[in-house]
């Protein structure tokens, strides 16, 4: 078994993750979050909305998960979002044509479908499954389709991010926060991926969490962010485009420099690759295992100008990206606008009001209102709006409903004045930072999983961030019997009253009960024992080291409470004792 | 302008709720919660898991929106989970049968297709878009269908509750709690409902969030909740079977009562109806304009024994639905062992072991085995499992793979035995509260709405309730000028950090800027004027009463924090002084 296989095991028994219609025989892409998965989940999400909602300012908006076609023409996902696709033409089943060309011969990313065809055809590739013949290469869209209200005439897809909606809604997003730039925007939610054959576990889900913020800008402004001083001098791990080509390895640099040196395109961008790192700390990314890859020009989309992806060391599956931080310029708006006719706009100031020239045209009315009655006022409407080009010419040519109608320059004067301008229309640049949620779970969950020999008993422990691990303490008499399983019951009940996370438990012997907590990544353990029922004290165990310490049951909140709001060893806040384990 | 017009309007000018997708035309049923709503909604469900998975310990687990066929032909909902359309022959609209009908004739629920037929046809009901004729009536069902992975070999849906993952999960559930009942679990999240036709606005989404929890519990022990006793005082609005159909009003009664009487069929469902009430006051609905209404005989489920739904007035709609709490019995584990073959049950110790008669059939193998040679091992197993009734008869007859044998009574022996028996294998019942957060939060909003005059202009005031107002305090200075901007803007910084949701405001006059916080039910104004510079304190005013306290800047987090956990007035945590509004 490798980590991934004994991290799954613990997580199926543990109550983390489980597949999904495991009694209808499952279904591949799905799993199911379990009693201690989805607290933890849900945790990681709270401390994500700490940093981007708290921290940031930055709302959240929730839209719906169904989305009607319109949206995915606009962005591209009905046209692009496809994987590249086989059928064998004996058994039916398709495969992704990539991937049954690897192993076979090395070949590089972004072949075309026919390219992929010709290797499966030359190669004579043949169905994994059945071995038979394998069909040319066609496009399979990855999003779920379905119909909304009857019949099959609104088409509907299960959105592929939850991004576009923060576009869609722009808008209105901008008269909430007042027509003003810069503001963000965050969502997070489900999306949706229709994989042609997903055979990576958790890592590669058809249903997934994101949780994505979409920062909206005035290009100027991209290398002045507010707040940048709080970040220049962070060390990140750095894999740049550079060191790829030349396979060299990443390098530590600050995040100020970064951008001086023009490794990170801005601003902005290097900011949430920071912001990044530390939610990804915080949550239990053992940093160690932690990197920022740039896109390649040739992965980058078209539109974007720079893009770096959070990556993860997993065991099975090498460097995995749990994060996309990209610049997408002001493509998606521009794409919305086009496809709506809706304006994606925001008028912006000039610092001081400028001049600027502009040619004015008079008609003349007491000639051209009797000359051409009905039509005159479109006439002039016309030539107040003439190319500069025309100006010059001795006659202007109009047309007027379809009609060509010759208007000499005599009927109009024209002179150029000076304006005061005191700003203009721009559609902002989006700065995105995109979370896959359930990888940096399962990220947390390998990287906290650890097999430790214990007095010659093997003990394995999920060394959770405090912050994230779903039981806070578990409380557990040292016998199960009274007085002290009333004592202990009595004051989880008070923790729990206070909004801590508590768990109960008197079955079995106390080490089972501390291995059963261990597994769970449950970081204290508080003990009612026979001196409990003496001088009301109790002990506080670490998960880590194991290390006990003895406080009065009445100061148990508050040392939680600090335990919880730092990263200070439980040694720090009471008498250390030495128990058996 | 009814109140449903104007909380929608107030709701999309200040960010709570607006149609989805409205640069491109939107589509009925789908709405978005804007930075407002979606923090609103969020600790809504904050509120709800405050009561449900932390005070009740019911753990909350995620699965996917998606499910394969399998779930929803075991649950009923493949065959079962439809509205009676028609569809009109010229236009080709669809249409709800029963609401076309609706407004000619007044007709009972539950009307077969057949009869919707019948008096479509006899009235001469036509299309109401183009006045064509109406086709027969049929059967649409409401899930959102789509298709897993390439081609169309796998059919999922988009769930339409999210209790049927709880109960696919009961066998993993069962042994995260031990294999002990009652044990409850909890889901929030997306639930799909492909309308027709939806024409009520926010009330009947196509998607929409459901909050619930499955209490899977021993039949016997239904009328025995653990914590029964802190519930029975409670006082609920009560609208009995027997009083719809005497058109007599709702009763107040005590929780207890209403058990003891039979009105409630046991202990925990009332427990939950309880509950239901505590988390829809807490949450804003105004308890003058709730209450629960039994389920008619006619109109629960066959399967439910009894069933509550918590109604809430609201003004344009009359009495709604946003709860659901019902005995669900055994039946939808039943449904799943039955379809899925997965043992559902549990095994449940007796208080003591019990005796138990028993008979034991002993074949005589010396002769059956020689005679029958490769079948005997078949015969001795269907003898030693023969019904009581054939024992006494002369010979019996039975069937080996198809062929009937025919065994002599003297072949055998039988006795009766007296057996210890520990326990027995029950299949739970579930109690489940359904909550549909949507309604819920729509409620909260028109309940907490006001126009009120304040020195003879209009004041629009949302009154939210202190622990769901998407925003706790908003920070002022006085005037949009240093010194005052600074210090307010640390005072907001430092609030924020404390984990506040915190506005900070600086534009247009004071008095517009209380106007918009109490637009958006801000309950508390921080205001930072020019005395704050020389003694450092601030007032804060009270969004409900328009009272105004000053307190010591550094009191604030202390008072706010104290203001949030209680409903004590603002007027006991400081001086009151009156100042402009």
């Amino acid at each position: 078994m490798d980590t991934y296989d004994k991290v799954l095991e613990l997580a199926r028994n543990r109550g983390f993750i489980w597949p999904s219609f495991e009694i209808y025989g499952g279904a591949s892409g799905f799993y199911d979050y379990g009693p201690m998965g989805a607290t933890l989940k849900r945790k990681i999400e709270d401390a994500w909305r700490r940093l981007f909602c708290v921290g940031e300012g930055f709302y959240e908006i929730e839209a719906p998960t169904i989305g009607v076609e319109a949206i995915f023409e606009a962005s591209g996902h009905v046209s692009g979002f496809a994987d590249p696709m086989t059928t064998c033409g004996v058994c039916k089943e398709s495969f992704r044509a990539d991937h049954v060309i690897k192993g076979v011969r090395e070949i590089p990313d972004g072949l075309s479908k026919l390219e992929l065809s010709e290797i499966i055809h030359n190669e004579n590739i043949e169905c994994p499954e059945c071995g038979g013949p394998l069909g040319d290469v066609y496009d399979f869209n990855l999003m779920f389709q379905t119909w909304v209200g009857p019949g099959q005439k609104k088409r509907g897809y299960l959105r592929p991010e939850t991004a576009q909606a923060m576009f869609v809604d722009f808008p209105r997003l901008l008269r909430f926060y007042r027509e003003k730039l810069p503001f963000g925007v965050t969502q997070i939610g489900k999306s949706y991926r229709n994989e042609i054959s997903p055979r990576q576990g958790v890592i590669r889900l058809r249903e997934f969490t994101q949780a994505e913020a979409e920062v909206f800008v005035d290009p100027k402004d991209k290398n002045a962010h507010p707040n940048f001083a709080a970040v220049k001098d962070f060390k990140l791990n750095l894999y740049d485009e550079d060191a790829q080509l030349n396979n060299g390895p990443p390098t530590a640099m600050a995040v100020g420099d970064a951008v001086a040196k023009g490794i990170i395109a801005n601003e902005y961008l290097a900011y949430y690759v920071a912001l990044t790192d530390v939610f990804l700390v915080t949550v239990g990314v053992d940093p160690r295992r932690l990197r920022f890859r740039q896109h390649m020009k040739t992965e980058r989309a078209h539109y974007a100008t720079d893009c770096w992806d959070a990556e993860v060391l997993l065991e099975r599956f090498g460097w995995v990206e749990v994060v996309g931080i990209a610049d997408r310029t002001n493509y998606d708006l521009t794409a919305h606008q086009k496809r709506s006719e809706a304006d994606m706009s925001v008028f912006v100031p000039f610092e001081k009001p400028t001049k600027v020239s502009r040619t004015v045209v008079t008609p003349n009315m007491a000639v051209i209102g009797p000359k051409y009655k009905g039509k005159a006022g479109k006439i002039m409407a016309a030539l107040k709006n003439m190319p500069q080009a025309e100006l010059g010419k001795p006659e202007v040519k109009l047309n007027i409903d379809g009609e060509e109608i010759i208007i000499e320059s005599g009927l109009f004067e024209h002179k150029t004045v000076q304006e005061e301008v005191s700003g203009e229309n721009i559609i902002p640049h989006v700065v995105e930072p995109s979370y896959g949620i359930d990888r940096v779970l399962y990220s947390a969950l390998e990287h906290s999983y650890y097999e430790e020999m214990v007095k010659g008993e093997e003990r394995i422990v999920l060394k959770l961030a405090r912050q994230v691990a779903p039981i806070t303490a578990a409380v557990l008499p040292l016998l199960s019997k009274e007085p002290l399983t009333g004592k202990a019951r009595k004051i989880a009940l008070d923790l729990k009253d206070r909004g801590f996370y508590i768990e109960y438990d008197e079955s079995g012997t106390i080490g089972k009960r501390y291995r059963r907590n261990d597994e769970v990544g449950t970081p204290f353990s508080v003990t009612v024992d026979f001196d409990t029922m003496e001088d009301d004290t109790v002990t506080i165990r670490d998960r880590d080291t194991m290390g006990q310490i003895r406080v009065p049951a009445k100061d148990l909140a508050r040392v939680l409470g600090d335990l919880m709001a730092s990263d200070r060893p439980l040694a720090d806040f009471g008498e250390r004792v030495d128990l058996p384990q």
